[in-house]
């Protein structure tokens, strides 16, 4: 089958990678439509050292279950997403916490694990979840990233009066914004240029240049460019007491201004996955735009074309669209 | 009057410095004991840029009160301790969270205010707090640091399962430390070598080398050694959605792995200054150890030495006196 494979990192689209087989508890999926999001940038930047098929937003068809009959019956033939981490379901992590944090577990195209650019990929039938009627692909593609934007609001609670910014007007940070702006808050979108506010201020979302705001203005600041500048810039503009919440991995390791933490008692929180369930939920009910968010759609074997797209600065969502006529012998 | 006094980074021992005067809604205050910190040694280094007398803790007698009748009747010859910071009153972060974090805010002996390390000093009456019965100047002068320990339980809530780690056993994380066994959680005190961890054995604290712990060992870790190091190892010993204290301000800006934030989830969260009350009723409970802390009592004529004493590693608690005898116009 064709397969986007990362090895030291040298991206390659195969054409003879070996179909996956669904092992006891899984399901073999066939891959509808995949978007191509920081992360995978960075793994083909050498982050994490992941070798495999990348990928780990997508949506798919069940194709095959190993599992119990009614298992089968079920999940046959339906339109799914599935959440990425695979826990080992051994350790206490896992037993108290769930598999996000635990320490042996895989995760779909980042470790461990192949992912979803490719024609097929298996998952535990554990992670399906399935697209509700009236969600097109190119919103279901976008469940696993607008589920790591929900994330912020199962980990804070923030005021009714408390301003909001999210710096970093890019592909995840206008669903930030959106499901910020959901919560009734004022929430601001904040760019380094006109151009990047552009976006934003078309999805309805208050905007403003990161530099004209005075220090101090925000109670709660979600940092999403995943640079030094960028957390410097939230450092800047929470408020004493305020929140930074940091939803993008960082290059190598930032120097940070701790002594200001201490002073100003601002809280720094790391935000990483969230839950499928309550993003499915919100597309169901057209209550985040994610078309705007898409740039452009390449056919799978065209991936190379698409990361250097994606990697292009100011540029959204790429997606990838494996070929529908693809099968397993192909 | 005595007073030591720092500029451009050359502290002296004035002997002809202006004794205060209260201003209205001031009292005047003779000190009898106060204490060298963590802070007053990066003051002299230069941090904040701080010109005056030095010094924030301290226990003082009230011989003088610019306020009415009753304020007079009832402050004047108690025993009394101060908090330090000293808010506007007039903006929005006054009125709403108090003084703390005023950005138009002096601080005894830290910011635009002269402190405690002289004959006399005054003080806003509202920043008074009277000395139980009982508690012993040595003990009452801890008074300041013991509320900044009380300050990471007004912060953050720890479940009761939760390991806490406290790393740097030095002259404010042994109160952080008996501070947080008071909570019945498992507490354990660590530091870098076996002699550091002679003191708060004798306090009845756990201990251990942090080096010989493995990963992702505590659910709470505070940070006390306000060096990159200490703060890479709290990172490194805390578990995934664990939480970082860090209470002790850092020299330049640290290099940190945000990303390991971002990946497990943690938060970090700043913690200064906390409430006197709460410290001064552990204090009158013969709750916290301190006698054990004091490594030695200079005169304030002798503030260098003390200074010189108080820097070096593994020095604990040195607290300087002013002369019994020193009167205004000394």
């Amino acid at each position: 089958m064709h397969a986007v494979y990362l090895k030291n990192g040298r991206l390659t689209v195969r054409t003879d990678y070996p179909p996956p087989v669904a092992q006891p508890g899984e399901a073999l999926l066939r891959v509808r439509l995949a978007g191509i999001c920081a992360t995978d940038l960075e793994l083909v930047k050498g982050y994490a050292g992941f070798t495999g098929v990348l990928g780990h937003e997508f949506v798919a068809e069940v194709v095959a279950v190993n599992g119990s009959e009614e298992e089968q019956a079920w999940w046959n033939g339906r339109s799914v997403v599935s959440s990425i981490n695979i826990g080992c379901g051994q350790c206490a992590i896992c037993q108290q916490d769930g598999s996000e944090h635990c320490p042996n577990r895989q995760a779909l195209g980042i470790h461990g694990r192949d992912g979803a650019f490719a024609d097929y990929l298996t998952v535990p039938i554990a992670n399906l979840h399935e697209v509700p009627a009236g969600v097109a692909d190119e919103a279901a593609v976008f469940t696993e990233p607008l589920a790591a934007a929900l994330r912020i609001r199962e980990q804070v609670v923030v005021g009714p009066g408390e301003k909001t910014a999210v710096i970093g007007p890019g592909r995840l940070g206008l669903l930030v914004g959106q499901v910020l702006a959901l919560t009734g808050n004022e929430v601001i979108m904040l760019g380094r240029s006109q151009s990047s506010l552009v976006m934003p201020a078309q999805l309805g979302l208050a905007t403003a240049l990161a530099d004209d705001l005075p220090d101090d203005s925000f109670g709660l600041v979600v940092e999403v460019t995943g640079n030094e500048a960028g957390f410097a810039q939230a450092l800047r503009l929470v408020r004493p007491q305020g929140t930074i919440i940091l939803k993008s991995t960082f290059h190598g390791l930032p120097r940070v201004d701790l002594t200001k933490l201490v002073v100003s008692e601002i809280k720094v929180v790391g935000s990483r996955c969230g839950s499928f369930a309550p993003a499915l939920r919100l597309l169901a009910n057209h209550a985040i735009a994610t078309t705007p968010l898409i740039d452009a759609t390449y056919p799978l074997t065209e991936a190379q074309a698409a990361f250097t797209h994606a990697a292009q600065p100011g540029v959204r969502k790429i997606l990838l669209r494996p070929a529908t006529f693809s099968s397993l012998t192909d």
